[in-house]
């Protein structure tokens, strides 16, 4: 970030009308963004940008969840054509909605739908099974990072100001509990979480999964050898999109756990590409708070999704929109008390 | 809420295309705002309205806050002018700003400026100084919550369909304190907080009065008597404004600290009131979690603010409408499931 448009905003917001800190969160929103866009004010975000990475994942051979794989190209043409919740959240906070086929099991059209642009950039047709070993080859890997920072530069060649992560993909909780284990030295059973949600009986056997798939990359430090071990290609892509963003000055928005585990390839590649990010929401999946903690971020919102999509990166547009108002809008105690004629 | 109503929106979510559950407190948000609308699914909220109350605390003779009593009504200037964080935030949800002197201990002009309207409602020059007796009188009060309900309708008559509660007054978390304190049987010293930052000696001053205060009270169960033996002007306005918005069907968004311990007093008078209120934001006020319990509101937004002025309320604007969204404008599976030549 640029210092000296942090240093600015920092001594901008402690001239504003208000008690010092009384805006909070938003405050230190303020400063983030104002070192990101190295100027101060910020010019608030208009053009928000949804890319939602969509593949599927060869450990629901092991039955970690219950629903069908087929579902992940249902909801690719729900979100074309308007249905979903993120085309819905997105309408509500202005932001383009543009879906990319990275892996899905099954065949997607490229087009422009009235909800979303879909778009075709499948490395494979769904992952290996992780429970049997690696979900994919390191240029798999390599590749899916390819294609989250072209849509990163696309979305922002076509006048996109801030990213929004989304993310559809049946059973893809499972990688993101696997990757956060293995990115953060935590236990299986404290990162892996119910999904969308499965019983006691699933949720053993899908923690005992992570824990297996995990014990095989010990050793392993390299970011992209350990995606490609035990994660998916919209981790992937989510990954390359960070990193993409943050080379193009833009602030990445992320959405729950799937974002927060792919954020943590991005860090381990690049560390100063987690300055651009903001956390939108905290999920229910227990996995997304030691991922937070990694990455250092507080989530904007708190209120129990569970979804993914990018709708909770969307739910927090008006947040980070206020958070610049706030630098570029505000009155400074000194014009207040110089009064009217000064 | 009107129970069919209600019933509809639980149908209409279960139905959905995403997992049951999993769009969390926009879920429950959603079926609250049919209730209140009686219909399902309601209109999006287009139209919100903040009410900021402005009034000065004759316990600020204790030096519970650095703060001069000259600052309430300079701000009631700034809101009129536009350059407030109420301003700010309001401007970027599209909500209109009306701001009532219930008790400015100044004089403050009626108009229409750039920024909020301003009206003058003055009950009186400031309360008297809590710590030494009453703060005001029964009829006070009473006077007090009428100019709420009369807000209420006129903000309503002109259009609002979702009002906020905002306050300004230098001193106003003291009074809040109490207020809590007495309508939750909870000590003082775990509902008095800092405000807009305290050192530990005005802390033990400023709780040492909210006890005394509170103790006095023993054995009063009214809630007008409550009100005007420890509360504020602004209180009144703001338990008068929740009533006045329940009575007109219309969900009251509530601000922090300030409030919430208003709300106390709308809640024993007409507990259905609360059934209208939505929680905007968690103040970082200590109290305020204590007074949200007993509401049974869970906060929209926890983003550590402590500004007061309706900011935490116009921040969760957004939220509201995205849950009335997802009930109006997302896709049910049925309707997925059976494709697009259905």
């Amino acid at each position: 970030l640029d210092a000296t448009a942090v240093a600015d905003a920092e001594a901008r917001q402690a001239g504003l009308v208000k008690p010092a800190g009384a805006l909070g969160v938003l405050e230190s929103l303020s400063i983030q963004l104002a070192g990101i866009a190295r100027t101060c004010p910020p010019a608030v975000p208009g053009a928000p940008a949804v890319a939602v990475f969509a593949g599927d994942h060869g450990v629901l051979a092991q039955g970690v969840t219950p629903w069908p794989k087929d579902i992940t190209a249902v909801m690719v043409e729900v979100f074309r054509n308007g249905g979903a919740a993120i085309n819905v959240l997105s309408r509500a906070c202005g932001a383009s909605v543009t879906v990319v086929d990275i892996a899905v099991d099954g065949d997607v059209a490229e087009g422009v739908g009235t909800g979303a642009e879909v778009l075709s950039r499948k490395v494979r047709r769904g992952t290996a099974d992780l429970a049997k070993g690696a979900a994919m080859t390191r240029d798999e890997a390599l590749a899916g990072l390819a294609v989250g920072i072209e849509i990163a530069n696309r979305l922002v060649d076509g006048g996109a100001d801030l990213l929004l992560t989304g993310d559809m993909g049946i059973g893809n909780t499972t990688p993101s509990a696997a990757l956060i284990a293995a990115f953060t030295g935590t236990d299986a059973d404290l990162v892996t979480g119910r999904g969308t949600g499965i019983d006691d009986e699933t949720l053993n056997r899908k923690t005992e999964i992570v824990a297996a798939a995990v014990a095989r990359t010990a050793g392993v430090d390299d970011a992209i050898n350990l995606l490609a071990e035990v994660g998916g290609l919209e981790h992937a892509g989510i990954a390359g999109l960070v990193l993409g963003g943050a080379a193009r000055g833009v602030p990445v928005l992320l959405d729950g756990v799937i974002a927060g585990s792919a954020a943590l390839v991005a860090q381990r590649l690049a560390p100063a590409s987690i300055d651009y990010c903001i956390a939108g929401h905290r999920s229910v999946e227990s996995g997304h708070i030691v991922a937070l903690q990694q990455l250092g971020l507080r989530p904007l919102v708190d209120l129990d999704l569970r979804l993914g999509e990018g709708t909770g990166a969307a739910l927090s547009v008006p947040l980070v929109q206020a958070a610049a108002r706030v630098l570029n809008e505000m009155a400074t105690l000194e014009s207040v008390m110089a009064g009217p004629d000064a």
